[in-house]
């Protein structure tokens, strides 16, 4: 089997791999109908974000359910079914609670750029279809995965009421299905900070009401001015930079809600601003198995469409220029069809 | 009339002052039955936050109202009232949705250590007993102005729900009016970090059902050990610093709430560990005007008895040894009578 496999900087390489074997009885093995490259997969890529050695990359996947361990009681072969990035079992008492991503027997996903991919946890993680859904369905089904996933995460963790005044800061793919998630959810504005045209465009299909271009403090500025000098009540970081979770916080009314789905790099809050700012602040990764259910009926209703961020589809032996379309921006995200 | 005023590290001084007037039309002058010094005023009294010349003090407050400006409606001459240490309009969007700290026309109160203070707002800010209290309840009532309702407030916005493991850092006489806060709110488990025993006592007697005494990273393990291995549901940070941030952020368990009440001075929160604790993380200057109608209400109906916080009662002109009590931990807090 060949996979895609993180050399250096924006050194990736499709190769030989070992095939991917039931290891634990609680695994599943899942050929891929689609995966795809996320946003955070750039940061090792651009070198941001240091790796130690030649690293496996790939965390967002659907398939068919190839084979399953033996401790494996609802997964069958021959499902579809899709995974969170992060694998859970789903019973302990942080999964109870929602937070599937961070459940204590949590491995995060990383070979999943590949044509089969073995899944932990697999009566945890994976959820499956009643039936094969239609190929047309299959990239916003890939979608639920991860993007759409941690797009209604920023939504939920930013506690979008009905009739709600709603910033996204970042439009990214993430930040784009963010704002398709607060229309979900009844926002009544939904003002999208973006700056390329293309994204605008899928903003406003979202859901978008408005678009601002500005960053920084005159973006900041820009957003109180749309909102009576006092701030919207929930805003959406899904970038996971210094200048982006300053940005969230200051467009926040005092009282409001800011979220965080972007894994920070170079972060640091100081404590008097943000004390000062009087928001509620709530992120960290995505507990994508949480909604998976809800936002798989969403899909197969036919009640919304996140596939569409996928603006450029490759064959998976091609994921190097996958990489390099969305470094350079040429597009929004690359999803990738096993041969 | 004298009042309190700090020439700089460890310089208070019981002076001269103007006597207050009323200078808009929205004000009160109150008549003060009682004053106290604050946690926070030890920040400027050991140096540690720089003040710029001779600075008024005192910010918590109640007492009988002696005049009102031409434009206040509600508050009467002769009426016995207690105030936040944020004046409001209480009318404002941002006072509506609860968070009156944060009113658009705020200003912070800063002269109450003295006999007779000005009232900015007064219609907002007060908060009128039906009849004049008894003389026993005075601390209790004087307590809401800040110190119980900074306690009630760390309490509400780390979500606090009946049956709930709650841990409260900083043992100050706002962390151990989390504890009472706590247990009013239903907390089944309290777990008061503390290192003093008379802290530890007054704690165990306002709910307190723990007492951890290790700190830093020996504290979390003890709270970890205390929660299976998970953290806690709720935690309330009452001090402000560094080391107990990042210790209530690592005591809770992932979806659990922290909040944080204490100014926070040299606080800064490293983005990648907030965000993989999958904390909700609220708090800010407590809105004090929210609560202090019920809190006012629970004193008088017997129901708590915050005011045992204070542990020393002096003659207002001797406000200089309150400050030194307070900062060389012989009080836990100090109240003083004006003559």
């Amino acid at each position: 089997m060949k996979g895609t496999v993180l050399y250096g900087t924006r050194d990736i390489r499709f190769e030989d791999r070992p095939e991917p074997k039931i290891t634990k009885p609680t695994d599943a093995i899942v050929r891929l109908s689609a995966t795809c490259i996320c946003g955070s997969d750039l940061w090792p890529y651009r070198g941001i974000q240091p790796i130690t050695g030649p690293t496996p990359m790939g965390h967002e996947y659907c398939g068919i359910v190839e084979d399953v361990g033996k401790a494996v009681r609802n997964i069958k072969r021959g499902q579809f079914v899709v995974g969170s990035f992060a694998t859970s079992d789903n019973t302990c008492v942080i999964c109870r609670d929602g937070y599937q991503s961070s459940c204590i027997q949590r491995e995060f996903m990383n070979t999943a750029q590949a044509g089969v991919v073995r899944v932990p946890l697999a009566d945890g993680t994976l959820v499956a279809t009643h039936d094969s859904p239609p190929t047309e369905m299959i990239p916003s089904l890939l979608a639920t995965s991860d993007v759409l996933g941690t797009g209604w995460f920023a939504a939920d963790a930013a506690n979008i009421k009905p009739g709600a005044t709603v910033v996204v800061v970042g439009d990214g793919a993430v930040g784009l299905l963010a704002v398709l998630s607060a229309k979900q959810m009844g926002a009544e504005r939904i003002i999208a900070m973006s700056r390329y045209a293309t994204r605008q465009k899928l903003a406003r299909e979202f859901g978008a009401t408005a678009i601002v271009t500005e960053r920084g403090d005159e973006g900041v500025a820009r957003i109180k001015e749309l909102t009576k000098g006092i701030g919207a009540d929930s805003v959406l970081e899904c970038v996971g930079t210094q200048e982006s979770m300053m940005q969230a916080i200051q467009c926040t009314r005092p009282g409001g809600y800011v979220s965080y789905v972007g894994v920070p790099h170079g972060v640091a809050l100081d404590g008097g601003p943000l004390f000062f700012a009087h928001v509620h602040l709530h992120g960290g990764p995505a507990p994508v198995r949480r909604y998976l259910p809800d936002l798989i009926d969403l899909v197969l209703n036919g009640k919304i469409n996140p596939g569409k961020v996928f603006d450029l589809v490759l064959p998976l032996d091609q994921v190097a220029e996958g990489y390099r379309a969305m470094d350079e921006r040429r597009a929004i995200k690359t999803l990738l069809r096993p041969m």
